[in-house]
């Protein structure tokens, strides 16, 4: 089907410059062409949807009355930059959004100077644009630091943190809290009530209100008592709102799909000659796209989708997905397991707790977005004698590394981890990869770190987790679905630090973690086609090591090669070290790891990311083949 | 000097049960000798002082209301819990506070009943006790969990986000705000301006005001409507502190030293229907001891000292500390260089930033107990071109380990890491041990990590940091005292990648990173006197490695040892990874990596503490002999 887009006015448009020539009541049709573009785009590519059709007159509004990129505009998480991409010249590759090569999916400094700081992840805005408004401060030069930050990441100690040291800018820094009463998932916690009890109780800030409100902040001399009025009302006993007490002046909430208000409330805040200020829009998720507003998730992240029916592209059937085994199985095991809890930082359904959320509510917690609670409040529960499980993605739980740490390895408290998005994920590229976790968690003492090889290994080991009250445990898997085996009736125990033997040979040993076993069986068919007997076997766990079987692979092949979905630290290094230790090199050790490289990775399909990391079955094989060559050249020439 | 002491009431508690066999006109005298013990065991071990006077009433009040341990008591930091550790069964051995062997200086689960769980760093216990509260709730068995929190680490981001999960434990969480206006330093930021406000708009709230607010909560069905009332007074428009508007009660201020008023209010928070509550305490750090209440510090952490006089015990004089060369250096660089700014999370002093701080106001930023934002607001201030130095100790470093992913390295942002205290710590044991920092950075591609060897090296390295644009860059060094090597008069920048040799041998290599230089030259001189020609290099950077060093020491010597003061996943295996990675494994390599054992270590001296870890000098040497040995008998036995 042909594009039917006609965007007269968009077709104006390549850069803020461009828009700020438009006159003001030329910026609703800007708006609504923008809005059309963003669903045609996404309908081609997938991606989020909702979170950047609710800032369409949002990002219009700002880019025409701040001057970007001069001032610092900083997307809290980035997935509703769409519009600001097409505004900011990049409407000419909107169309390769999270496509390998492509535009990322978030806001990326390298992509363009209207993108002065990258996320992904939530609720860094703040501090950010923080960090841009005072060094702009220090050396006197003009420009402000604009955040936009949604109510669900408002709920983020890292949010409340910044704001605790907003004061310091001034007029330098805005927060625009972008009020959708969502975030991936409805909200949750004392702050969203807090929110939706302001906008409940009061109308929408009259134009003439807000800029009376705004006027006060304004450089006029006069108006210096009435400010001082003004602060010490906002200060002392009464009235003042959670941001005020902050710090922060409060304006709102103002309609944030009217840009007759917009634009005016903007203007004033930009010349205000006191800050910081905080400004309260609200929008709505999905707004203009009638499937988005009628979907409960708002359309967050799409399939791509016929933009006139919204019908999204189903992925071809396959295996379950492992979030949805790991869900499932717990949620079954909790039947029969009082003491079995749940905890999630605003993923119900990506940790794929959806289910458990619905047979055990009571013994379900999302959190919001607060992964350093989530893991300290887990083990609060381990402390009283529950079976707390905290599913987090690999990425999110850097965030609570020293809760993992302080809270529950030192007191080794037995708190589960379900570490979902375990390697590289796709789409989501860098910001998302779940690179880190076995080498942060493996040098902890007390921790238990399990990787599972396909989805039925998931199902035991969350078993295992479950059953393992000794301390903390950790079990990592991969994004996406299964490879397609058969899910355990009955789930059994894996032995804690036993590995498992896949296939034997007798030349070389594949020593692999995770799901890269795949890989590791297709590269020893290639091997064992060249003549070169393969063992395979699936070490499960990274710590503790299964001595006893490396001791035994490592000295009966005559080359080894471990295989892992994670960065340098991990496996690899925690086998050399006992192969070190134990002086298993002493006397020789064809040994070689394998692992994600040392660099962070774009977007692409997973399978080609792994191809540029070099883990797929082929440079297995080549890796292997380079080892065994070292005898004949290698050797002389690494020691020269 | 004998002890004068009398405690004629506190000796007949052994525990909170005798505690409350006592009048509640008695409870003031034995408040008193409380104090009066705090104060002399303080005297003789050193330690944590002004905190634990500040809560002398409020330990007692809470164990005579509360059901402790069956009512969950968690002391946030857990450094002012001297007097509890005296209720609650540790009299007996409270003068081995902080030594070896003897009792924690904070809260431990392994030492009693009554430390349910364990703190140190701050923050932590909201969410500790709302997983007691709810697993209690869950469970349908009794147990309330309270938290005693300073102002200072309400700052922190993982309080608020436990506050904004509070709600659903209902009158199980009892949260004590302990506002001594005052954490180690003075507090900062719009919270602490906010509870200012607070104290000084108001009374202190009468006993009746106190009883007649609580009455509301309390479980009368008459009391329903004006509950309701209550209810939407709070929640909406008007009135509504900001913990209220997080879903909590609020009662306060009240004196926390007034035990008339304190048993009272706490007996109806204890019996209240409906929660969480929020008491909001108003204490004086150091109080009721003149030389503490004197001090700018209040007595934070002290020396021994007379008990009479307050004197401290001076350490003797020696080489200057670690923390003051570096924030010397930085402040002399910053003179010239206007770009340098300097950020630390509530820790001017233990940083050695106060020098800064005084002669650079401007570019100076306490942002209090806030990690996460410091390194992300570090990020926003590089990213406008500023030279920001986050100078945060290696342990509380592990609160921002997602900002310094996503943040800084996947941005390739140049924030200087100054990473003090790295390495064991001593009196302050596990949980302040800098023992993760070189495996969870060296992990990070952009990041370079280099660890000073002595106070002369921490002067290049500093200016190497300044001066250094391409990326992160981070450098460790340790607690304490340098070596006393001559500090440069004019700093050199050291060449990124480049280790140095310090000593050249030519059968055994030493590959040291850090302070363990000094014990690997001890080890060589032992070497060497049994006829083994030694070479230390000190390498200066876990990453980048010198590789070209690396290759040539491993290739050229029979035994060689890396020794660095970090964890597995460290220097040691990164040495190994290259040396799988390069093929120089394959014909034998006698290589050994000493690093701290798989375990975390009670507090002690540091000397101990090393010795314990096996990384001094005897150690490395009996390692080499080891290796050596090997050949005659070792080999055949690992392939055994």
């Amino acid at each position: 089907m042909a594009d039917p887009l006609s965007t007269p006015l968009l077709d104006t448009v390549q850069t803020p410059a461009d828009l700020r020539k438009l006159a003001p009541e030329d910026l609703r049709q800007l708006a609504d062409e923008l809005r059309q573009e963003t669903i045609s785009a996404v309908g081609t590519t997938g991606g989020h949807l909702g979170s950047g059709l609710g800032v369409v007159e949002l990002t219009v509004a700002i880019h025409y009355v701040f001057d970007t990129p001069a001032d610092r505009l900083v997307w809290d998480v980035g997935h509703q930059c769409y519009p600001h991409k097409i505004l900011t010249g990049r409407r000419d590759r909107i169309r390769t959004l999270r496509q390998g090569g492509g535009l990322s999916g978030f806001t990326k400094r390298s992509e363009s100077e209207y993108d002065p700081f990258g996320a992904a992840h939530s609720s860094t805005s703040i501090s950010a644009a923080l960090g841009f408004a005072v060094a702009n401060k220090i050396a006197g030069t003009p420009g402000k630091g604009i955040a936009v930050i949604g109510d669900g990441a408002m709920s983020a100690g890292m949010a409340y943190e910044a704001m605790n040291n907003a004061e310091q800018a001034g007029n330098r820094l805005v927060v625009i809290l972008n009020d959708n009463d969502m975030s991936i998932a409805p909200p949750v916690g004392g702050l969203s009530a807090y929110l939706s009890r302001i906008v409940s109780s009061r109308e929408f800030l009259g134009i003439r209100d807000a800029l009376k409100k705004l006027a006060r902040k304004l450089p006029r001399p006069l108006h210096t008592a009435a400010r001082k009025t003004d602060e010490f009302a906002r200060g002392m006993a009464t009235g003042g709102t959670l941001f005020e007490e902050l710090g922060f002046y409060y304006v709102g909430p103002i309609d944030g799909h009217n840009l007759d208000h917009l634009i005016p409330v903007l203007e004033n805040v930009r010349d205000a000659a006191e800050g910081p200020i905080l400004v309260h829009v609200v929008t709505k998720k999905g707004k203009g796209y009638a499937p988005a507003e009628a979907a409960a998730d708002k359309y967050h992240g799409v399939q791509k989708f016929d933009v006139i029916t919204g019908t999204q592209v189903k992925a071809p059937a396959g295996p379950p997905q492992y979030q949805n085994v790991f869900g499932h199985t717990l949620s079954k095991l909790a039947d029969s397991d009082t003491r079995i809890c749940a905890i999630t930082a605003a993923m119900p359904s990506g940790t794929g707790l959806d289910r458990f959320s619905k047979e055990h509510p009571d013994r379900f917690f999302d959190v919001g977005i607060a992964e350093q609670h989530a893991v300290t409040f887990a083990a609060g529960l381990a402390a009283q004698g529950m079976r707390p499980f905290c599913a987090i993605y690999s990425t999110f739980l850097q965030r609570a590394y020293d809760q993992v740490v302080h809270d529950v390895c030192i007191q080794n408290l037995p708190v589960r981890f379900a570490i979902d998005r375990a390697g590289l994920v796709g789409a989501d590229g860098a910001t998302h990869a779940g690179s880190f976790d076995v080498t942060y968690l493996a040098t902890l003492p007390n921790m238990v770190v399990m990787a599972a090889a396909d989805e039925a290994e998931l199902v035991h080991m969350t078993y295992t987790a479950a059953e393992y009250d000794a301390g903390p445990i950790a079990v990592r898997y991969p994004r996406g679905n299964g490879v397609g085996v058969a899910l355990p009736e009955v789930p059994q125990k894996v032995e804690i630090g036993k590995g498992r033997l896949v296939r034997e040979g007798s030349k070389i040993a594949i020593l692999s973690l995770g799901t890269r076993l795949e890989e590791a069986l297709k590269a020893a068919d290639a091997l064992e086609a060249k003549g070169l007997s393969t063992t395979v076997a699936d070490l499960r766990f990274a710590k503790p090591l299964d001595e006893a079987l490396i001791r035994r692979l490592l000295t009966t092949h005559e080359v080894a090669v471990t295989v892992e979905e994670g960065a340098v630290g991990g496996l690899g290094a925690h086998v050399l070290t006992f192969a070190s230790d134990s002086g298993l090199i002493d006397a020789g050790l064809k040994l070689r790891t394998m692992r994600l490289p040392d660099t962070f990775q774009d977007q692409d399909s997973p399978q080609k990311q792994y191809d540029e990391a070099g883990l797929n079955a082929p440079q297995i094989v080549d890796t292997v083949l380079q080892a065994l060559r070292w005898n004949e050249s290698g050797a002389a020439e690494a020691r020269a």
